[in-house]
């Protein structure tokens, strides 16, 4: 059955792509096999994450991406996350719809994940479906997601490339700072860019991509209450400013995030981005960065294995339960805490969690 | 050193109790040994949590909770929990200044709860501290969580009774149906009652929870185009509707979350939302209700913490790292798969998961 699916895959068959997806998505049986075999061919596709508000315009983005893609002859496959919110559960299909546009491609494949269980579980399922795209032999893999919190952040390390979104209306870019998006963006495109405030929000950016560079990461100024406009602070906060436009080109083996601005419905500012994307892709390369990167993906994803088998082992087994429930009457009159608990289930459960069930 | 801070936290010493606090969140040396010996203090506390969209108003309605039990002369520990969003950093902040009005009051506790990290993290941190307020002494402790994901659901499952906030611009009530809210909510509360819409959302709710009472768990009509303000339709779904509202006194032994309108900046509904509180709570006494969240939220802190040592003893383990890295270049030439590193990590871990490091 199973061998089918793989011949059927191997001959680019969508009905034998749409089922591996689902297998592994679902992690129905014989998913890991699956995975397993793809192992081999990965690391062809590249993965470009892009992340952002609500409302930012990531979807015109990714399809406005997607169509340039396809008119230099290359297929994608998307991969839009949805991390459900409880309030905001309506709001987020109708953002899919907008990709209609290049749905009906054959050289594009669109699937939507989403989940109500955990975040991990998310990241983990855009990176199983990303090595089957990859697998399968799309050339590019565009990973979107909404910003509704750390999700992001942590589908976004599953990208080779990550692309963050702002719109003038984003607020305060210092927030965005603080929250770890600089951390992790590789290109910055303000969105939506004849609306009032996108040059004031590309300014911020790039004085904050200044600040950043002459620190240690992680370690953020504790006073706030400058004026970014200033071009005297900036050139006092940002002296390699000059130095960094000057080595904008290949040979540079440094990469400062470039701020772009789009308007992504008419199109605007989609070939600098392209042509941003594929200088990044150049340096990772170049850099060995992006060896190292993938080389990260892979130990997460034994630690995640390792810890997805570890529960399964644990929390399935009816006398590990059965033991558990007996002491849940001394936890309550507190003769034991949770910590002696856990301790004593450790200690008895070696067996259970080292042996190999498949 | 900590022999001080308990003598010190049982005669209610302020400091003493931001000292534990601290330690507990911070996980720093000795916080098993401090929710150790609070452990058979707890449970006489009741923890109330909440949780809505931005906007509903949780914030006022939190204040104004807080000085209803105050004027009852019951102590408050206040648990305000922030996911940190990447794009909403700033919002939530402004939140709490609104709580200022019971800030200065010294029966009143206020704790803010945010962390990028993992979202599992945030909810233990929930429960720990919620665990010092407990054994403090606090008769009531209102945990207030902002609807930005996963997060909310997870913190809600702390609390003994859950407050659902909603507003009339909370848009589609169905939504909130699927996302899984009518499952946690014990008490809905429609804020800003005054503003258009709120007729509509009552009655919505309401519907729904006839619905859900026909239902199984879990299973919602694969079909939402029904006019659900069709009285006709109501009473055919919601059979039960008339007996419920009968049955609404204390001999009953099933609950039926109550739907109440609140309009938090006047105090109005605060009365009732008050008596809703207390009515849920002797239903969760009498019906053993009670006693099964808590056995249940025991053993989840069993599993938490089990599961936090494994990780800490096999990725901080020198050794385990040096052994994974060596074969990451296998894992990338595809002759291993994640699985197969996974097993055999397992295979090879028994002695160091499983010894007792403390």
């Amino acid at each position: 059955m199973l061998d089918r699916l793989l011949a059927d895959f191997d001959e680019r068959k969508p009905a034998a792509l749409a089922r591996a997806v689902s297998i592994v998505e679902n992690h129905r049986d014989g998913f890991e096999t699956l995975l397993g075999s793809f192992q081999p061919r990965l690391g062809r596709a590249r993965r470009i994450g892009m992340t952002g508000p609500p409302g930012a315009g990531k979807s015109t983005l990714t399809t406005a991406l997607a169509e340039a893609f396809r008119a230099r002859g290359l297929t994608v496959g998307i991969i839009a996350v949805d991390p459900t919110s409880p309030f905001t559960g309506g709001a987020l299909l109708g953002d899919r719809i907008r990709m209609e546009r290049v749905a009906l491609d054959d050289g594009v494949y669109i699937r939507s994940l989403a989940t109500r269980g955990s975040l991990g579980g998310l990241s983990r399922a855009t990176r199983e479906t990303a090595d089957v795209l990859d697998a399968y032999g799309f050339d590019r893999i565009l990973i979107e997601t909404v910003g509704v919190g750390q999700s992001e952040l942590d589908v976004a390390r599953t990208a080779d490339t990550t692309l963050v979104v702002l719109v003038p209306e984003s607020g305060d870019a210092i927030q965005t700072l603080k929250a770890g998006l600089m951390e992790i963006a590789d290109i910055f495109a303000v969105n939506k860019a004849d609306r009032p405030g996108a040059d004031r929000m590309l300014n911020d950016i790039e004085v904050m991509l200044g600040m950043r560079s002459g620190m240690t990461r992680g370690e953020l100024p504790a006073h706030h209450g400058v004026d970014l406009k200033s071009a005297e602070l900036k050139r006092k906060l940002n002296p390699s400013r000059v130095a960094r436009e000057a080595a904008a080109d290949d040979s540079a083996d440094q990469w400062t995030p470039p701020v772009l601005r789009t308007i992504a419905t008419q199109g605007e500012g989609i070939p600098k981005l392209y042509e941003a994307l594929d200088r990044h892709h150049r340096y990772l390369e170049r850099s060995g960065v992006l060896h190292e990167r993938r080389l990260q993906r892979m130990r997460e994803r034994v630690i995640e294995t390792t810890e997805h088998r570890i529960s399964r082992r644990l929390w399935q087994d009816p006398e590990t339960n059965s033991w558990l429930d007996a002491q849940l009457p001394a936890l309550e009159r507190g003769e034991l805490t949770p910590f002696n608990v856990a301790d004593a289930l450790l200690a008895r459960s070696g067996d259970l969690i080292t042996r190999i069930d498949r």
